[in-house]
């Protein structure tokens, strides 16, 4: 299994690291420390030796900041963590703080005196958030001190070391452009900003340029390393030579210098000394490097990472190796959906969903000969109440059975070399409530609206979330989470900077791939998601149309479960749109699938009305 | 008339005045300066003592800036204007430049050097403004030169002088709320804020707040001049004497201390030097107050405009007010409408039917006891290729026939004493094409959609936009404006800071007032743009909805033309409110007309289908 069901983490074992930690700082003539929960490269995933806040404070979630002082110690989590933090932190210990009302920079405005030291390991924070601290505390009073050894790694004895998984090479087939091709379009882009050089900090970016993949975090195929881009095409690649068979070090010499890990700082140094004006990204970089360029004579140029745009506008064979990801991870979740309504009604539970899906997963990718490296997140599989819960992940003290009359979502994708998938499915267990059918027919509609929209070239993320909510708003409804975010090719499931929300102030481009994902909420009682990745396209030109326009291909496979929706309410459009989708599915999967669930898909995408 | 048709503008005057320009500059060391268009107090309109941009240059626009150097000029405007600009200079003078492509700050990175002195009218240019050119500037190297006084006033000798309208009392009927309550309410967001003053720049500020209204500009009922706000109540107001009666003299000095605009400066430096915190808007408060205060010792605190918000989200008097400005604007447009089906094919053209607009305005005030004070903005009547100018203004030059086939679209609005008003319709003259009925019918379901729109408390402008454009997006069309501004309380028609546009960041809250103006524009050929004015309301619940909504309450009253409406078009909803709103047009107007409009407008709003 590529997913676990452990809740480990043990709120008992926090007191005596606390006091050492404690020891530590007063030894060091520090007040305070700020621990993340991140690592230099500020990804979703971190490796287990990485998890420091987890191992300091038994909280496990993906997002979090604690800050110990000598007799009181806070955590910061955001809204979608506070029942979980409670249950994983010591509360005799830790104070609660809202990462969202109260974040670090205001809460130190209120909690730090004049003179107050607090240390931070300016390798975990980026430029952005160290900049936004120093504003607080110059307004208040204590001194932020970069340290240059994590007090956690010297108190923390059975530290596991670095990841160091092998890299492979991403063939040229997936990634459809060489990679000095790319690297030299990247150095363009830097003489174009002024730069000399460009420090990449996140691996995501990394393993696009160089067209590598590795296997240092779970579920995203990252190296994690830097890379200094040079205008001049003097690169360089620090990662650790065990990662490194003779091949890939063959094939990475062409392209860079390679170079250890810990020479970075050096490298920067010299780079710095020697009038280098050194692309930073601001909310990627570490503060360490941008103090490093600053304080030996280098010019920072804040830019966003110039891979980010390149790697986020997919070429055509990322964009030919998706759909054929999708086929595939669409013929395991329709037999996923075949299984699951032939068991015996009382018989399943979250997890056995869950295995059952990365079992066929598996089945298919073998059959197919594209095995699943990875899922590409951890199952989402919530029933009934659990559904309500947005970023719900089962384990054995959560898991519940699949009720008669409750709804049942699914959310999950795989990592498959030719690309990364992510779908969400809601379906009913026995007989579902007539507001379930109408509310999961507005979700539908707004799916349906993003899916048929055409929009101007230059329209933003922003501009066409509320495409995806009218339906809902009309009754009343909403959903507290964005339609919609971008996805890599076998990269990250969560990609930046494309997004389809509120927050999503990029303009979407040709090649880009999102997710469209309305939902619908009832805490307490279930949740509705669905969930098609998309593509933007150009649009076919209207007759008599005067712009040009994009749409969004949908790449994603699989029925929607017609005993929860409410033809009545679909417009005509919205159900040839429904039935179009649905043949399209059959066309595509059908030949993948045979036997009972080529019956099963048959009737689900049979034409409606 | 309160509008005219002249284009008075003679490019020939330009030589002489610049030369005259040039031989200040030499003789005061400066190499150029920076003729803005704005006045101190940023408003739309300026008083003909302001028009300092159009004396120098010939150029009438409502936006723009001239650079003058001792051998070039340069003028900036924006798109709406390039080609009015060409017509207005002098183009052996000047060159003209893109407002938005390359504004004054990257302007002056390009072509001023190092050691270059650019004067400037500090009064002229907000902080913001000279924040951007300042930053470019250090760049570039030139020094930017604030000028005590302004070069122009003192070559042109006979710049009328200074507006000196008198200022009335506006009524507590339709005010609302007492000045002194207004104020009160002020200075505890002062308070809040940590600022021991503000300075309000903006005359719709001062009206608000001190509920009088002016003559001081063309269209909008201001009284301009500044005042200073006190978190201790002892507030400041700095008008022209001659503009106060005895009885406004009494009114106002039981709110503040009446002093003479000229003691504005002196008092900031006497509030700055007694440690003062100050309150100024950057992109409103003219960057001579921030240079006063911080030079002399005092503290600037970057706020918005205080009075703001509360301005914009307007009180039950106010709305009461403003609802029955509709009617009776209603009853004028219809007029209006019936009187110009009745006429002869031919025998109209664009500055007949504003004369005509004007008269029934005038005489439905008249006969409703409501006199109309001034149209709220230039009627923009534009026949044929004249309606897809998006910023039209008809002038004896460019006076068109309504001819046969054509689309005329009249967009205008009044200023009454208990509200201001603006509406968009669009009619055939004679038989409109199919394609102009399709397009028109796409325009009307994006006004629908807002029209009938539901939206969660907290919801932004910019999120709703793009809801008016989903039906023209989907036939490849779009328009290159905003859908809605806001609209003051008998104050400006173009009112911040609420805006359904891409930049509308603020959330839309109970009580704002807010166009909804979806168009299309065929550029040679024929514009359609159809307008209603909307408020903010809060939505009724919806039975089992989960969250509190707002939804828009449609003010405007008059119908749209069924000749250019494809009703197969329309949903079944859409069909329904368009119904709904002709049946209250009709009993809302209909008691206000007799005679040939009543018969008029009941064929004009008799249901269909």
């Amino acid at each position: 299994m590529f997913q676990s069901f452990d809740s480990a983490s043990d709120p008992t074992t926090a007191a005596a690291r606390i006091a050492k930690l404690r020891e530590w700082l007063a030894a060091h003539d520090l007040d305070g420390f700020l621990v993340p929960r991140s690592d230099e490269h500020q990804g979703e995933y971190v490796a287990p030796h990485s998890e420091r806040l987890r191992w300091l404070t038994g909280f496990s979630g993906s997002a979090g900041v604690a800050i110990v002082l000598a007799s009181r110690a806070f955590i910061f989590v955001d809204g979608r963590y506070q029942l979980q933090v409670r249950e994983q932190v010591d509360l005799n210990i830790f104070t609660i703080e809202s990462l969202i009302d109260n974040p670090p920079p205001s809460w130190i405005e209120d909690n730090l005196a004049k003179g107050a030291r607090l240390g931070f390991d300016p390798w975990l924070h980026t430029v952005g958030d160290i900049a936004a601290l120093t504003k607080a505390a110059e307004k208040a009073g204590p001194t932020l001190v970069p340290l240059d050894r994590n007090p956690i790694d010297e108190i923390w004895t059975d530290q596991p070391g670095p990841p160091a998984e092998p890299v492979e090479i991403h063939p040229i087939a997936f990634a459809g452009e060489l990679a000095k091709d790319k690297l030299a379009r990247l150095a363009e882009t830097l003489t174009r900003k002024g730069a000399s050089h460009a420090v990449l900090t996140d691996p995501s970016s990394i393993a696009w340029a160089f067209n590598i993949r590795g296997a240092d975090v779970p579920h995203t195929p990252l190296a994690l390393g830097f890379a200094i881009l040079a205008a001049d095409g003097t690169h360089r690649l620090f990662l650790d030579p065990k990662k490194l068979s003779r091949t890939v070090r063959a094939y990475l010499t062409q392209l860079a210098e390679l170079r250890a890990p810990d020479a970075l700082g050096a490298d920067v140094i010299d780079l710095a000394k020697a009038g280098g004006k050194i692309a930073l990204d601001p909310v990627l970089a570490a503060e360490r490097l941008r103090a490093l360029v600053a304080d030996n004579g280098g010019t920072v140029i804040s830019e966003p990472d110039p891979a980010r745009l390149p790697r986020a506008t997919k070429n055509q064979a990322e964009i030919n190796g998706t759909r054929a990801a999708h086929r595939r991870d669409g013929a395991a979740v329709s037999k996923l959906l075949c299984w699951l309504d032939a068991q015996k009604p009382g018989s399943l539970d979250e997890i056995k969903v869950v295995t059952q899906l990365e079992g066929v997963r598996r089945r298919v990718g073998e059959e197919t000969q594209m095995p699943l490296r990875d899922v590409s997140f951890d199952t989402i599989a919530g029933a009934g109440p659990n559904g309500a819960i947005m970023h719900y992940r089962v384990s054995r003290k959560t898991n519940r059975k699949l009720g008669q009359g409750e709804l049942f979502l699914l959310d999950s994708g795989a990592q498959y070399q030719d690309g990364t998938t992510d779908i969400t499915r809601t379906v009913p267990i026995g007989q579902p409530t007539e507001e379930m059918r109408e509310r999961y027919t507005l979700v539908l509609k707004g799916l349906i609206a993003i899916s048929t929209l055409r929009f101007p070239v230059g329209t933003r993320g922003s501009d066409i979330d509320a495409i995806a909510r009218h339906a809902l708003w009309q009754r009343g409804l909403d959903y507290a989470h964005g339609t919609g975010h971008g996805v890599g090719s076998y990269l990250a499931v969560h990609e930046g900077p494309q997004r389809i929300a509120k927050t999503g102030t990029e303009k979407l481009l040709e090649g880009m791939i999102l997710s469209n994902e309305p939902g619908y909420y009832k805490e307490g009682h279930y949740g509705i998601r669905l969930e098609n990745l998309i593509l933007v396209t150009a649009a076919e030109p209207v007759p008599s149309g005067d712009l040009p326009m994009h749409r969004f291909e949908t790449l994603t496979l699989a029925p929607f479960d017609r005993r929860l929706l409410r033809a009545d309410m679909l417009t005509a459009d919205e159900l040839a749109w429904l039935n179009a989708y649905h043949a399209r599915v059959l066309a595509e999967i059908g030949p993948m699938v045979d036997g009972e669930t080529l019956k099963w898909l048959e009737q689900a995408t049979a034409p409606i009305k």
